[in-house]
């Protein structure tokens, strides 16, 4: 839980004032997030760990996501909104592809030292929780707890914790795909990757909020009809790229799948790699039993059939393409590694 | 989730293998931690999220931590079945001190580049894994889910997350004392302190399987006994140090406090100053109403009290010491500072 902030020290035995930079941030993080007791989340911030009571019949989705500094972002690249929305985006998107509605996020935040005791690492401090806070409130989702800490390093540190809910038996798995299934996805592919391509060529993006890079907007409308009108066999958030997430949907389902090349709904920023490669499009993958009518958009994002479901075949790759030309070639998982710094 | 190891990577674009060390790590923490479904935890590491169902009638009782290479721990000082043990022990301290039962825990977990690729890394991931398996055994927790990622520095990051159960409504709390409470604790004060200080003075120290810093255990039995027997009418863990973590209990409750300082229940090991402000005792510290009789000890564990609750006061310190000799001081919130590297 933020309070205390149970510092678990190493070096020093005087007692401190405990008005210090852990607890000056714990003041913000809850005026940020100001929370007053719901039925749902009856106790948040402020005690050893915050109390949740989700609705009768229905059961928790929950889900981890580190977002740190120079692996999933750079503070030269990445203004400071744009990590907080990125940090409860990941979560989100989780949710969203299990068809979970969201109900309340946790946040463990480590800074360097001195970023506090600057201006412009106040600065910084604000706007990311501001980007965390404003997509919270779109997502409906509440802060209910988390962790501070000093970071042991100039990196900023960060994991985020999401817990959802659906009624029981309800939520959306990935290994349930079943051969014949059609193969969805939704928006356009391929877009967060072609602008990140940009930003580390050193070209400036001026990031709007409809970047997809910098503001993707986790599915979280189109999980829960997929899941409350019974449309989907299986999803999964393209979180690492479509074909390694469609590989982990493979894998579980225990089946393969055909990918039409010419149906991808590929970003017009993006090329066909980044559209099957690149990764934090944040859109859902999902499967339909091929009787089942898909509506052409859903919330306002558009749906496209990319391709098909198979029985699983030694003889087969896990994911083919066929190509305009009527050739095809195997998929494999090509989700992007870690940055290295 | 574990699974997909949900990547936001920054450099590289041509696809790369998938048995990468990330997922060479999943492998090891689903093999440790190996998960049948249950019917509370349906659905475990594997998905977007774990699907978790609580028993009915229950609130969900919900708390992350960090454990920080160079602020929470020191792989010189610290054995890595230790720092495994520590790192989930401070997220059951938090569900101990809500009178809360084990449900499930997740890992967010980050290792710097080069570790798993020694034998002495693979050592160490194979025995902080080890570490944190036996006590999940012991404390009936399963570990549903969570993330992996490589660490941006040479530092070691863990993030636990622990959710616990108990009757709707019947949850302990730390802003429920009452004046004329008699404050109580459980175990001994200090041990910890006491051995990190000698830890810090270059001395070697075996760890033992009881010792108070490698090896604390969580008071869960005792949270559970006070709760479910409705003992105690506050209750708060001893992370931080008694005279930070009553503190807590006294803003929370609106309250001040008197301890008397020939009750304290100090480690043979300890000071008074390490008994009062050292941290990571996690030691239950708990008020019950004059009239409920305690138990001198609650599942093999010594309840001591160690002094009395008050009305606020202006003109009072938040924490009074009555010394042995009839003398009083102030008790100002001391906990320990991070760990400086």
């Amino acid at each position: 839980m933020i309070v205390p902030a149970n510092p678990a020290p190493l070096s020093r035995y005087p007692p401190i004032s405990m008005k210090n930079g852990e607890l000056a941030l714990i003041d913000q993080i809850r005026a940020t997030f100001a929370h007053r007791p719901t039925p749902t989340i009856p106790l948040g911030i402020g005690d050893d760990c915050a109390i949740l009571r989700p609705p009768p019949g229905h059961e928790l989705l929950v889900t981890t996501d580190f977002t740190l500094e120079g692996r999933h972002f750079r503070r030269d690249l990445h203004p400071a909104a744009s990590v907080g929305h990125r940090c409860l985006a990941r979560g989100l998107s989780d949710l969203a592809a299990m068809g979970a509605t969201p109900l309340a996020a946790f946040l463990s935040l480590a800074l360097p030292a001195g970023l506090p005791t600057t201006a412009k690492g106040r600065r910084w401090i604000a706007s990311f929780l501001e980007g965390l806070h404003t997509l919270a409130q779109s997502a409906k989702v509440t802060l209910a707890g988390g962790d501070t800490s000093q970071s042991p390093s100039d990196h900023i540190l960060a994991d985020i914790i999401l817990i959802g809910t659906a009624p029981t038996g309800t939520a959306l798995r990935r290994s349930t795909a079943r051969p014949g299934d059609h193969i969805h996805v939704t928006g356009q592919l391929g877009g967060s990757a072609a602008e990140l391509q940009t930003l580390l060529t050193g070209k400036r993006i001026h990031p709007t909020q409809t970047s997809p890079h910098f503001y993707p907007t986790p599915r979280l409308k189109q999980g829960l009809h997929l899941r409350s009108q019974k449309l989907a066999t299986a999803c999964i958030d393209l979180s690492d790229g479509l074909s390694t997430d469609l590989t982990h949907l493979c894998e579980s389902s225990r089946v393969r799948a055909e990918i039409e090349a010419a149906a991808l709904p590929i970003h017009p920023k993006a090329t066909f790699n980044l559209a099957v490669n690149g990764g934090e499009d944040y859109e859902l993958l999902f499967t339909a039993a091929p009787a089942t009518r898909i509506p052409k958009q859903i919330a306002g994002v558009p749906i496209t059939r990319v391709g098909t479901i198979h029985r699983a075949s030694r003889a087969r790759p896990q994911i083919t393409v066929l190509n305009p030309d009527g050739t095809t070639h195997p998929l494999k998982a090509g989700g992007w590694e870690h940055f290295k710094a």
